[in-house]
């Protein structure tokens, strides 16, 4: 079964994430690609690594132009994807990379949005609990934010297990095409290259209630978040140290068996070997994820590390990798677990 | 027809890269990896970023471990590969990407190398007028260079079409990881980060006579190489910028046509649209070559810029490529044209 | 006053910051250098950034070599000072920028480094409290930690202030200069160019005793610390992210002045206006500190953060720094608070 | 004496080094500062590494902001220079670090920037022949493009010394600061880092009639060049590969005399020994120029290198070095030749 697959919003950096991982999967065939500023615009001039659809024209996002498609994914700023997904069948699969409809509590969405809150979609990240089973059959998913996607799996193996205290301690650096293809002047070569600083520091940062959300689900208590992430001199990439408080009689063996358990069986999520740490090259293009546990002894205190690629299984590769679950593909299809390194 | 293939010096990061590569190949089975110094030691702590073969052992190069092998791929130090070769029977496809047997004039060689010359074996870039023809069926594969790759295949169309005088000029910009894994203070991170800097001026460095050979044989005549090496701040890719004095009476349209002509039907490298410059990020981790040629009229001259990954078509790509041919797969199998970007 | 300094380890990177800057200092005259593998060698074979000394010759490490000198800066492996400072006379100002002499605790120092504790000689951070009274007129000085200095600038005055509960976490982001220019496969340029990684995770490194002298001397009882170091794409700079409980009542106006207060009347310690962020990049090159803080009350938890050059202010400033305090020089001598940006 | 400077466009990349080189010259006091989309802006909000000048405001360009200084430095867009200075007195000495008075042709301003010729300045470049004459005593100063400076050290000795045929040919890598801080995508992180991309290529660039004036006045007859800039991804530095045909007769040793007679009284250009080649980092921050060149027999060709900071020699030192002599100061008060490295 072939599907047919529109990109809404194919210039940016989600969106050309996602034709890349498009063009490498056997059962998708890729239809219109839209972009409101670029319409007219071959893509080969604005993805210029995208050779195969060098010759594409970028149409608007329309409902017309979105019209026929089996799948939709939605790569628009935030506040758009409702108002082209309500212009969509139900029986079209929509994808919103946004952050439209992620949260299931509109006063969080409102709080941190400033803006009425849309819904709540299924939320495509597979390996929380119970996250296959919401996603199955479903017409609309939405996709995790990055830093959510890093943070949620290192944590959530351990609050699931009951061994973590309800604070989590997050600091997480990003490559900056998590910012995006924005013309903003902290974003320029010559202010990132060489540099490291913090933003959105003290609760601000608008994935903080979408890691709460995740983390209270995992441990089916109330979990706070203490989130400051960095910007990094590097395109791509995510790597996120989280720590939080053990509960009492914690040891190093539970916690490495904990970790051991939640992730056996999960194609993409990576448990390193004791004494190998995670490095955002080795998963770099690809969906995998390097994932790495430690119990500080002297202070109590469980610390994991993730590194994922940003806009792959942070963006992009998380949203095919749910399409196969909702489509009925094997979850694994058209995805890498292999980094281009170095 | 699957084929079973080995890789000896899995650790380094050419060998690492051919395996990147046959891990998507759909004829392929990857089997015995070797790596003398790091015998014994998991392929996982190595080459983190080869998550499927996280837990493979590296043996020893020896004639008992590469036995049983269809394909043997050589990414060993040069000067190595013809001991090894010559212990694999004439029925095994071997692919070396190392020097040894890139040159046809043993003077070349022993000038440049300053040891014996151990033969020539069919010259892995199929792009070259006569290229393909020489690996169809062969069971030894001497793969390019990663400067004369990029380098020939920038100049090959002005020099085989009779535009250009003999002379080249070539400054190229090369990632660290041409220089390799080897532990030396120049390539530490601290150094190379934030820094421009060139080596082997003059006329010093060992890829220049393959230059001159390829570039010649397209001409038809001698060509002389005056070839400048610059690391540049970034692990992968070459940028080399050509030029060559135009012969009387060629024009920007001639030029434009020669390249359009030359290039027209090659799966890999890509003339870019006119206005557009090639980009080594546009490349990376993709077998593709980008290509843009100029001709100033002001000083009469040729100028064409080709960018690669050095790892991919200019190592481990090229060499599966050329696989492809000698067993007769389709050239494309199991190679992307599409970059990781950004 | 001119002195005459010699700098033992020359060819390191610790010991080309202190030239560097000793070469900017109107009060200092630069003696022999010494280095012991590299002895005999050019400087400016070595330290190619090192213009005006291009021309000298590395000496060996020997009492004869340093005598006759005011000040002798010491830029050696960890366990090698004090073999040398013992043949340095009590009137030579002996300042030590290796970890030898700045555990209090010989217990810790044996738990971390493995080897007998050398002694404990006056802490060259003259920004906590009785920091300058400690250095005035001493005749040796143990120059701080890289880390130790970001992250005890940072954190000082909400301890000093009564506002942080005992534990402080702290995730720091360092560039590859602070692991020397030791030769390293992770080190290398391919490796780390477009990577974050941590490493010593768990409280493993061996910074973190000084982190929690520092902290519990200021806070006036016991204060634990979890410690996270990353490796950051960049050569120099140190981002740390700081982070502690709020005790009762605590609100952000209180952290505020508490910063205000403890921070007005440093040279180099700056406390940027609410809303702006501390860069690495900003202090690059130069002795100043950025910080900021922030007081997340979801969590009640107060957010330090701090970014020096690891190299200058978390090396060779703090020692130059230090020296002019112990000699009476002006506190600010010969260094800058400009950075070096973009 | 102490002069009054003011720097217009203060909030640039040229305008925030020429501000960094000032605060450290003994003779300057820094007047007012102007931006005019930032004015009323805070220096430490747009400038972070100027720590001194964090609470300066910055003012309209006017006449009336500008007046009463002893020195105007102008740091702003091209075209917008003569308008500026026309209203300053002729006993203001006028640093104008744009393009608009560099060229002596009106026919090459037309060509190559599309509007009237205002004029032509005393050119800052002190070390090419007549260099310094040319600018004691001068109330007007044409500082030199980054490029030009960079590629007119490195080929003047040949040229001027007679061993030069007419072509030059060159390739040259800039870090990203060189195309100032204006928003557009190709300058963003995500796209330069690791990446390496041409630009103006085919003779377009402005800087190229800047190049040929240069060096055919040094040639004393007619020099033609070919030129092609290319983006690096760092923030700061230009690597030069220069090379020219050498003149019947010449040898390596005849260059090398030429070259070290040429430079060998300049404060500033220093031609590293044999063997040892300029990077860019070993200059970073710095006014110094890092020179070599070799004499490839095998092509009879020259090829000369240079390294140096666009934004330091290439832009703002070079413009403080050339008020120095202007005003009677010595040459090198206030620059360094120390490089910021690693």
């Amino acid at each position: 079964m072939v599907v047919r697959a529109a990109v809404a919003g194919a210039s940016g950096y989600a969106g050309g994430e996602v034709l890349r991982l498009l063009l490498a999967h056997p059962e998708v065939e890729i239809g219109t690609l839209t972009g409101n500023s670029n319409a007219g615009q071959r893509l080969g001039s604005l993805q210029p690594h995208l050779l195969p659809l060098a010759d594409r024209i970028l149409a608007e996002t329309t409902p017309e132009t979105l019209a026929g498609h089996d799948v939709v994914f939605l790569a628009l700023p935030h506040g758009q994807s409702a108002a082209v997904a309500e212009q969509l069948g139900p029986d079209v699969l929509v994808v919103d990379m946004g952050a439209d409809f992620r949260l299931k509590e509109a006063g969080d969405w409102e709080k941190f949005y400033g803006s009425p809150h849309a819904g709540t979609w299924p939320y495509g990240l597979p390996e929380l609990p119970g996250g296959r089973a919401a996603l199955e059959g479903s017409q609309r998913i939405a996709v995790p934010g990055c830093y959510p996607t890093a943070v949620s799996l290192a944590l959530f193996p351990a609050y699931a297990a009951g061994l973590a205290e309800n604070q989590a301690i997050i600091v997480a650096a990003s490559g900056t095409s998590g910012a995006g293809k924005a013309l903003k002047a902290n974003l320029l070569g010559s202010e990132v290259m060489g540099s490291m600083s913090p933003y959105g520091v003290g609760g601000g940062h608008r994935h903080t209630p979408e890691m709460i959300q995740n983390l209270s689900a995992a441990a089916g208590e109330p979990v706070t978040v203490s989130f400051t992430p960095t910007l990094a001199p590097m395109s791509r990439g995510i790597l996120a140290t989280c720590s939080a408080q053990a509960k009492p009689g914690v040891t190093a063996e539970t916690v490495r068996a904990a970790y051991e358990k939640a992730l056996a069986d999960e194609p993409f999520v990576h448990l390193l070997p004791e004494g190998q740490w995670p490095a955002t090259a080795s998963v770099q293009g690809s969906n995998a994820v390097q994932i790495q546990v430690a119990f500080d002894e002297a202070v109590g205190r469980i610390i994991a590390i993730s590194a994922i690629d940003n806009l792959t299984k942070g963006t992009a590769g998380g949203a095919v990798q749910s399409m196969n679950i909702a489509l009925g593909f094997p979850e694994e299809l058209g995805l890498s677990t292999i980094g281009v390194a170095p």
